[in-house]
């Protein structure tokens, strides 16, 4: 069977299964790779956050095995001899292997599986991480939830968030949780499954996956370099569409509080000099009190009580070249006549019963549009088209998707702690499908904090979820940074945050300091858009404070300057699947002081980007690769190592390569800061 | 063998071990009761203070068995049919049922026992546990360390302890654990073993029991009543000496500071009306100042400089029927005698390379006497003989035990992860021993806060550990009552603990209130002592206030007016082996309102102590089985159900029986009450 790229090498202790000269996966009698067993779940939720505990009843390692093969398969069993077994078929497919499980016997709803590992190996990925870019040394639970509020058990506000709320979270909670990672040798694995799972990376030998039933398939992939490897995974998963021309224009200036109020706030930013894109309203349908801040009336349809006479500003602005973004998510509130509608047609999800499913979203209780019913699909995709996009919206936030309860009972049949994770695919699919069928892909941008395993090919834009408005390592500014770079790694080459954070509680405020920051590293990212925050009156707000528009402005020049090299990578991003921001092993392979810097990234192949993500720093320590480096903000010039930078408001460490294609462009840049960077911003 | 009173019956699906009308295994094909599998640990000592986890690699039911029967025992072999078994023999001794576990075979570090459950059933010990006497709902890991600081992963306290020095300690932390358990089915089990442990009681129809080494045998024994059952148990595990006659004088007060300070504070109690019967000064040997507090210099025997004539004052303190007290612990200071002494004779532990091994106490390290070297045990009880005896200390606080880290060198060749658990009991043999060959068992009094099984045989008295100096329910004032249930369950029937607590930290102050309600608890339990906690000069001492003072007088007259029926409890302990401090269903079995009760306590059969465990109280619920009860400090006349009392400082909510034959005592308590009570006890 020389003809095959893998092999099967059997001899009598075991086997190996090898794939392109990689050892994948190796099993012998003393050390299997393969587990099964049997589990009792207790999964609890409250408002998004999860506690998860399993009784593990057994665990029992298949040792035995029979191999059969044929011309293009091989059919490997496994089994106790106490009556459990699991029965593989190994076969490669479009240049990828995968083994897949075809039927296990015995009482089991656990499985593990070793994959073979080197000591020194780093891997990424699990969809987007926000503490840790490199996975290896500790586990990764696979959940869709709340991300946490501090992510961090020795502070603080993570203790009082998990006092006040379970809400305090942990290094691996994430919106955005996905079976696939990426092994610095040279391959990615993907376990095709939708139950709770685990990847467990603590072991120097191996790398063991739990499941919670029995996967379709894992698969691997191989190449010769890292752009090569995340553009097969992008390949497999799916690839997102160019962004919009207009988001080129600057930023998205995020507002909130009626027609008059955001476009006072607008036209002083653009008094400033500040360069914008667009408006976004996320209350333009509303909004709530809750103890928890300012929340919005999940009923998704103009307001126009608190946004008079939008139906026609929304034109006039698009007509000055701003766009108008609103907000949805796949919630409804009890008191909105979507809900009413939804649940008159049975639409919503329902208890195990069939009594009525309210979900705590906090202080307020909403149905859950039950979307494995095509017509409820349709039908709430039918709002989006109608309420959204016919009404004038060019983008919006689709909030949400991990809250789907594990007890409820869903029109497909399915368990819903297997529809769980897949939720965010499926509402970022229904947002995809309402874009598509209008016409409007490339046009309407709306960007998602959630996702799982296949969300890059729907989702136009990530969003990296709720930071705390700080500058702490789990929860504030820089946990953007390993986000966007596992997430990148899986295929999603674009992605943003919310300029100066969001989550405002226990006594944390953002202060004009994060917020200049935060927008210094924003304006290197594929979009720019700011955000009030979940308590917008007692946290700084950039149109307030004259000497932070002008910062604003800055930055704002900077990005649309930039935006031919943007454009390009986006096209890149596109075409090839490669992300915008990258880590700097992709472009420096055999550097390995690259491979755990989770805090610079390379935006595109000729801009490396250290963002200051300390308080009151005025140096500022950076790695460059081998290279030559300008610093943009004075033109600066560098080689490879570690750089010492001023990093004054205003001149952000932020180097491109002398080399450039680009360079004529980054010049203009340099001019620019130059030219309009003050001296002082305010305090 | 109908002469068994055990029986094994056997069917095609499994089999069910009975004894004396129990069901007490079910063992069926598809609910096995044994499992066998491997495990890899780490284990993280931080001051005391475990992080265990454990990567469970295997958990394999052994479905399958052979039955074997003689006309005494009856041999079980347990297997699955991959090379895993087990081998057990069960067998009747002294009305005892025994199951052995004689051998497995398999790759083996982890067994699980599953014993029959009802879904009512209520199961109390484990040790002494502080934070719930019936353990069903939850599980308890076994395993001898500091208790933990707060206990209650919610509380401000617990989360500074747990940032700061990983200290918070959760419910199931304890000085003195043990693989022992009581149901209300009327039977106990003891897991012979002292490897980690884990007993689960989470299941409606089983309890799990876990342990990292194979077992040497479970044990079950039965009784028709629970004081027939605790009699039993302490048979089994032994029982302790009388309390010496001096006790019960009064108080033994905690003081600190050198010779004249202590005298001075004495003196000045005595002056106020308190009956004293020690003395107790825990820097006898010196002392060492660390950012905890006062702490002690670990080298134990007196300290002239610090308490000038002691060697005489001593001797006049027992003319004057005042007794000394001080302190040790089974570690020694690198800066002292002893250590240097230790260390050339090769006493210590060392490391697995043999290198020396100095264990962290916070801010100063010792050396760990290696017990298990029968010399170096010889030793250090002599050490205790001619440093304590000799040299006129009447008792002494026997501290710790629950350092023995897993990762040293023990002379017996047995690992320190097998020992670790032992150390306690080994402590309180090499105290009780140097009491015994010295003839002064019943006539010395050493109290301990760290056990294991077996410590029931070598322990004077318990002391409940280092409550925090506050009204907590996980680590204040009333985790002391199911510290004194559980383990008197267990036949450590003589307990008592730090009036008004001992830890204060992170702004955490002892108040006045708070030493004098527990100074009305302690008047109720076998000994009253004092302690001025890790941080004497800001918390509140008795001896600065005269209005506590004079509530001590009465809390201490009350507690030397009831001592003929103390002492009668203490025989009937150190005879019968039932403890002074008994949950009320010892002796209201049919009341099921009985069983959940942790926060109120029978002393003797006579009285029934309602503790005020919380702030600001004036009124207090307490619950009265049905019997005719009078209230002790008022005469007050009550029968069954919740009834509620005022209860003024010195007015405890404490009822005796109209019945007992201690009426007349009694009747001579309420009335020394009445005289001595004050209606303020200032503020």
């Amino acid at each position: 069977m020389n003809f095959m790229t893998f092999k099967v090498q059997e001899n009598k202790e075991g086997f190996l299964i090898e794939y392109n000269s990689r050892n994948l996966l190796t099993h012998t009698f003393s050390k299997p790779a393969f587990y099964v067993g049997y589990g009792e779940a207790e999964i609890e939720m409250y408002r998004g956050n999860f506690k998860i505990q399993d009784y593990k009843i057994s665990r029992v390692p298949l040792k035995h095995f029979n191999i059969k093969k044929d011309s293009e398969k091989v059919y490997i069993d496994l089994y106790s001899n106490d009556g459990y077994s699991l029965s593989l078929c190994v076969k490669e497919m479009e240049d990828r292997l995968y083994i897949e499980f075809e039927r296990s016997t015995g009482t089991i709803n656990r499985y593990w599986i070793r994959i073979d590992a080197d000591e020194d190996e780093k891997v990424y990925g699990c969809g987007e991480q926000m503490s840790y870019f490199n996975l290896r040394g500790r586990n990764f639970p696979l959940w869709t939830s709340e991300p946490g509020v501090g992510r961090d058990k020795s502070t603080y506000i993570t203790w009082m968030a998990d006092v006040m709320g379970k809400a305090g979270g942990d290094y691996y909670n994430t919106n955005y949780p996905q079976p696939t990672f990426v092994s610095t040798r040279k391959y990615y694995c993907h376990l095709e499954s939708s139950a709770y799972m685990d990847f467990n990376f603590k072991n120097k030998y191996y790398h063991e996956l739990e499941v919670w039933s029995i996967p379709k398939y894992i698969m691997f992939e191989t190449a010769e370099t890292f752009i090569e490897l995340v553009s097969k995974i992008s390949s497999f998963f799916g690839r997102q569409p160019l962004l919009p021309e207009w988001v080129y224009n600057g930023l998205i200036l995020g507002v909130q509080g009626g027609t008059d109020r955001a476009l006072e706030k607008m036209n002083k930013a653009l008094e400033k000099g500040v360069k914008l894109s667009g408006l976004w309203c996320q209350d333009w349908q509303g909004r709530k009190i809750t103890s928890f801040g300012k929340r919005l009336f999940w009923n998704w349809k103009w307001n126009p009580q608190m946004y008079p006479e939008l139906d026609k500003k929304i034109w006039e602005l698009k007509d000055k070249g701003i766009r108008f973004l609103g907000y949805i998510n796949p919630y409804l509130i009890k008191e909105g006549d979507l809900y009413k509608e939804a649940y008159e047609k049975g639409y919503l999800a329902t208890k195990l019963n069939g009594e009525d499913y309210l979900v705590d979203f906090g202080e307020f209780y909403c149905g859950i549009v039950d979307f494995t019913n095509p017509e409820a699909f349709e039908w709430y995709k039918g709002v989006i088209k109608k309420n959204l996009i016919e009404f004038g919206l060019d983008g919006w936030m689709a909030d949400f998707g991990e809250y789907l309860p594990t007890d409820c009972k869903l029109y497909n049949g399915v368990s819903a702690e297997i529809m769980h994770n897949v939720w965010p695919t499926i509402w970022a699919r229904c947002n995809y499908e309402a874009l598509k069928e209008t016409g409007k892909l490339g046009e309407i941008l709306f960007f998602m904090r959630a996702g799982f395993t296949g969300v890059q090919r729907y989702c136009t834009l990530l969003w990296a979820g709720d930071q705390s408005v700080d500058f702490s390592i789990h929860d504030g500014l820089v946990s953007v940074i390993p986000g966007a770079l596992s997430s990148g790694m899986m295929g999603n080459g674009l992605h943003h945050s919310d300029i100066g954070g969001y989550t405002s509680l226990f006594g944390l405020k953002r202060t004009k300091e994060l917020f200049l920051r935060w927008a210094e590293m924003a304006a290197f990212t594929p979009v720019m858009r700011t955000h009030e925050g979940n308590r917008p009156d007692e946290n700084f707000q950039v149109y307030d404070d004259d000497g932070a528009l002008e910062h604003l402005a800055l930055m704002t020049s900077v990005y649309v300057k930039l935006s031919p090299y943007l454009k390009d990578l986006v096209k890149q991003n596109t075409e090839e699947g490669i992300p915008v921001q990258r880590p700097l092993f992709m472009h420096y392979e055999d550097d390995k002081n690259t491979y755990d810097i989770q805090y610079q990234y390379m935006y595109g192949k000729d801009i490396l980007v250290a963002p200051v993500y300390k308080e009151g720093v005025s140096r500022w320590s950076v790695y460059l690769p081998q290279d030559e480096w300008i610093h943009m903000p004075t033109g600066q010039e560098f080689r490879g190592g570690y750089v010492e930078v001023d990093v004054p408001f205003g001149k952000p460490a932020v180097f491109y390569r002398r080399s450039s294609e680009y360079r004529d462009l980054f010049e203009e840049v340099t001019k620019l800061f130059k030219e309009m960077v003050k001296d002082d911003y305010g305090s």
